[in-house]
């Protein structure tokens, strides 16, 4: 009977191996807290203090105040570099305090996130898929002492909780009840081809050289038969305003146009963007992002 | 004999247990470098050098340049949510190259303070209370090789001196010779309770939402019998000069008033403090915070 | 015959150490992508994928966009305080997608660069000396998956490749073929003395406080015969336009001086700079930094 048993371990070794793998050790924080007072710090001080075996890191803490949608932007933007097990705590929170359910969500693809169900998961919930979202028990889940704070459950409920989920101090299922397999979501124009055009959204902007990003991805443009070099005409709204309306080149290197040309390109998402070479498209045409700007694409 | 013995083994493994976790291989940094330039990658570099067992962190680096009121209120915003045993390194240092003593404070909750004693102790020492304050002797604790530089304490003395420590390098003990258990403290109005009208310090804004902190917390304001849902008339002060005066509700949620209203409630660190909803009380209002600000607060 | 076995095995382990403790497991990393979008986090991400045993790190990410200049000075100002075996990646990268070369730096302090060849490795190049360069071989040392991507190598070969060769993942010969012992470099005036004038750059300033620093260290001070409290002469050029010229003393601290009154230090680098005590010399005098900027310096 020896091989039985063995066969046994081993099928157990591997599944508590599985269970001790789901999370990885990883906190991942983001919020609109700024990095000028200690906020940041103390969410950070607080997952120490669960466990300093914890790797701690940024997305960033610069979203603009209450921006929900930009946080669920940054999320989209960064989250799948990280490994599978990573545990992410986004604390945009302007309803702190209101009725706003407290979860985690685990994606397909094995990663967590610890926010408010604000919005803030419109992005990451579409691109990696729900696998399962749980409403955070406070009774359980909540920093010792903080009860009569109302106004600061990044640190108090989010950084905690999620210090706890990565440190293996508690698994998935004791983040607390299970919920629907659905998030608050933001709306927003998605990627789709009609009649030869693309229509699609203006996400955001890549703030720090003006470039100007889409939802559109390169299989979407392939629908166009676009090949590079080719021309393509770019029409840009904010709501129903025309903001913009240009002829660019399709190309895979800024130089490709001369110094302050506009070209459309593939961005590091490997969706569509506009930029000028050497240059800030949005800040020359007025163009910004977020959930109520548009665009149609098509060939030239 | 052998009970004794083993007594003693147990006792001394005891002690040295204690003097071993007494630091914790963390490391907060904070400063008024700002982010741009590489002075605060210098002095991680030192800590790594020290160990690379070492953990990291940042409090900020935006201090405003040579502001050491608010370095001393960041370390006491934070600082609590840090495990015992923390090391923080706190350099806003206008004086380099003068006389100011350059200490490390111990204190009650166990954590070190590693800074020049210029006034940025004010507030930790007073909150979290003074075990013991130590002189950096320099002739040990300091960089080899950076006897020619007289500017980048930081970097040369603090942070190297803080990763010795903190790395378990050196004990407490070793830091320098013990100093009389004061620090020098930057002057403000402390919360007290007059003929039922609260007064108190605005030390500092809520930089990132433009709510307005004070020093007034919630065991203060229960002197007044204040419930949740009562008028209270707010009256702020720059030295003499009034800034504002208003009447608000003291309540739990920003949303319990209209957009654009102010309201009064407990912040993240328990403390009175004001705000518009959705909006900029400090902007709207022209106030600001530090030590020569106050506040007035009484039941409307 | 035991003892040559022993003795091939002592020394065989001492080169296996050797080889295995070229790389300390620590990255740190530079960009131009500033800290409000998820670009830095991508990056990081890349890197705990390729090891979660890796110590992650930043210099700055706040050089202005495209400013190659500025990320070869902060790598200067930065890198000889981090240990032997530090992997820093700089990702400055104006010519993404063009036929700059990929490569890593290895220094004669034994730090590894990973960068593209296009200026960045100026300064560092020159101060801790070439010992190896070799280009990245893309091949086997970019993300999996990433081929698509034309505009993100920060992410997708430096990040990855740093990773790789700082957890050892891959040795530095693993990086790919090795090149010729120089890089591409930025002209600027070095430190020369003539005739008792010594002239140097105006490499950068110090934001944070509007200090201006050059690139004259202590030794070459030290042939005009200057002693602390002497007065100088300087004059400072953009180009060929004189911008400042001014007398100053030569001190160890700033409040030698009155407040807003100027003078002149060896800065934490050991260099000449200059400085308003409790002022910012940059901005009363519109004096900037840069390859184009220079200086003279007299004895009075």
């Amino acid at each position: 009977m020896k091989w039985i048993s063995t066969l046994f371990l081993v099928l157990a070794s591997g599944i508590l191996a599985e269970q001790l793998s789901a999370q990885n050790k990883i906190v991942v924080f983001q919020s609109d807290f700024g990095l000028k007072d200690g906020a940041v710090s103390a969410m950070k001080g607080v997952a120490m203090g669960v466990s300093a075996d914890l790797k701690l890191f940024d997305l960033t803490h610069e979203i603009p105040a209450y921006n929900i949608w930009e946080a669920a932007y940054r999320l989209h933007q960064a989250a799948e570099y990280w490994p599978k097990g990573t545990v992410f705590v986004s604390v945009v929170d302007p309803g702190v305090g209101s009725k706003r359910k407290s979860v985690v969500l685990k994606t397909k693809t094995g990663q967590f996130f610890v926010t408010p169900d604000n919005g803030t998961l419109t992005l990451v919930a579409q691109n990696l898929g729900i696998d399962e979202l749980r409403e955070i028990d406070e009774t359980r889940n909540r920093r010792t002492g903080s009860n009569e704070s109302y106004t600061f459950h990044g640190r108090d409920v989010y950084a905690y909780a999620g210090a706890r989920l990565a440190a293996g101090s508690i698994n998935f299922r004791e983040v607390g009840p299970k919920l629907p397999a659905r998030v608050v979501t933001i709306d927003f124009q998605k990627a789709v081809v009609e009649n030869g055009i693309i229509k699609g959204n203006v996400p955001i902007l890549d703030v720090q050289y003006g470039n100007v990003w889409t939802n559109i991805d390169g299989n979407t443009v392939n629908k166009l038969g676009l090949n590079y070099g080719d021309l393509v005409q770019v029409v840009i709204y904010h709501g129903k305003n025309k903001i913009y309306d240009g002829i660019m080149p399709y190309t895979t290197t800024f130089s490709a146009v001369e110094k302050g040309k506009p070209l459309c390109y593939l961005n590091s998402l490997l969706n569509v963007s506009f930029a000028l070479n050497e240059g800030s498209f949005s800040e020359k045409f007025k163009v910004s992002g977020g959930p109520g700007w548009s665009v149609t694409l098509s060939k030239k």
